[in-house]
């Protein structure tokens, strides 16, 4: 056996791409679809076809394409198997990111650089992409249903008239949304699942399951929350607080999935920690 | 939840490169690493990073580079991971396949047409492979130790004194290796398991370990022939052969690790045949 050697000869869409694959092995990651672990209609392989068919709008982001276009371009090629929406949230996180590893500042102040200069056009790209898979979404604010995501291309006129960029559309959703909330945040919570991902040991799948219950516990989850209601999010936050071991993890595991409880939106923040993590020299 | 979308969206080199995700998810492959099996130095993740540092040699193969160079990029890229040889002989497979896929005619004759055109540039390519990640291979014939595999590079002088293509070189090992015997027989198993995954049924993870018990009663298993004899690879196939559903698989995996029998020619095998039936339409 050769020493071990890094992966660092991967550039930042490859590692993307990876970072889906180590996310959705991870396990158990209660709740979700993992290695261990298929939903009835959503299995483990429709994430391994999602994650390869989102490659080439991350090698677009990498060679330098727009944020619309790079995340539009990865989510048509993400939904070409029959599960439905498998990564859509992780891409929103991912393809800034990896438009800010490959300007070289992969950081907080990089990320938010590369989101605060997203255009109209970026945003008008983000509606299009909710038509090429069923993504399961909140209400849209009282005010704002010319807004709504689910319009897809038919908000283009409301975007342009109100003149409102990627990121704007973002600072609208922040209150609702974790994934949104990374945006306008410097992705806080993703840089810092990032670090304890570095600092674990053992097998990066079983750092990143870890790193999952870990933010579990910090926020309700939005697609819970979407899909259950606040109580039941925070529920699941006093839930995976309670776990202490792997053998605890596993028990959630089974109760969740016969509950109906999808925690989606933290395993998006633990992908995009998980291509930070790999970015900054995690060694598989 | 919108209509099952095919895959079919996917050029062949991210079909190959999805045929080592799903070749890897399916469980269970006796023996061998899978979606609910780790050996002691070599894990799961090791598998998904090699597929995807394996993409860019297979995007070559598509793109019409030679059968050496698209073979030797992809398995340097398979390496950059510290688990050793991942899919050395995946891509032994694969790189034809894919040229012949790209070319509209991946049938028997077009695999044969591909291997056929290899060149000694080519062999001299698959002997410097070697020296990218460390392969279990056993001894060569008597009168051939020039053309010891482990040589590496070292070949070279060898290779072009004899004139001896890639093809060639496989020719010599057939009788020793599946994997050369694949490409001197039209690819005649990887193509008869392909057939066996599109009339199979589920979750195409599933039909690959079934695909991967019929191959394992077939013919000896080439790495379990070189790490613990003929007698050995023999008693494998009797085992396999005695397989009757899941709950069989899954308890013969067991003995095969704690036996130390590895399996891996045989998944090579499936993994080219998960290839066609992509190709072919599988849906997933």
């Amino acid at each position: 056996m050769p020493a071990p050697v890094s992966n660092r000869g991967f550039g930042p869409a490859r590692h993307a791409e990876l970072a889906l694959l180590l996310e959705v092995a991870g396990t158990p990651k209660p709740g979700n679809v993992d290695r261990r672990h298929d939903l009835s209609d959503l299995h483990f392989e429709h994430f391994l076809t999602g994650a390869v068919g989102s490659a080439e709008g991350l090698r677009l982001a990498e060679e330098g394409a727009s944020v619309g276009e790079a995340f539009e371009t990865a989510v048509e090629g993400m939904g070409k198997q029959g599960g439905g929406n498998t990564q859509f949230g992780c891409l929103l996180l991912l393809v800034p990111l990896v438009k800010a590893a490959a300007t070289g500042d992969l950081s907080p102040g990089g990320g938010r650089t590369v989101v605060e200069q997203t255009t109209i056009d970026d945003a008008v790209s983000f509606y299009r992409a909710f038509e090429h898979v069923d993504v399961a979404v909140g209400d849209p604010p009282e005010d704002a249903h010319e807004l709504d995501v689910r319009r897809g291309s038919n908000a283009e006129s409301a975007l342009r008239e109100r003149e409102l960029t990627l990121y704007d559309v973002m600072v609208l959703s922040a209150e609702r949304d974790a994934n949104a909330r990374e945006w306008t945040d410097g992705f806080a919570r993703s840089f810092r699942a990032a670090a304890s991902i570095l600092d674990d040991e053992g097998p990066v799948t079983d750092r990143v399951a870890r790193a999952f219950i870990d933010l579990l516990t910090e926020e309700p989850d939005t697609l819970v929350v979407t899909n259950h209601g606040e109580e039941v999010a925070r529920d699941v936050m006093t839930r995976a607080a309670e776990v202490s071991d792997r053998d605890d993890a596993e028990a959630l595991a089974d109760e969740f999935v016969a509950e109906g409880i999808n925690p989606g939106t933290t395993a998006d923040i633990v992908c995009a920690a998980t291509f930070i993590a790999l970015e900054k020299g995690v060694r598989l």
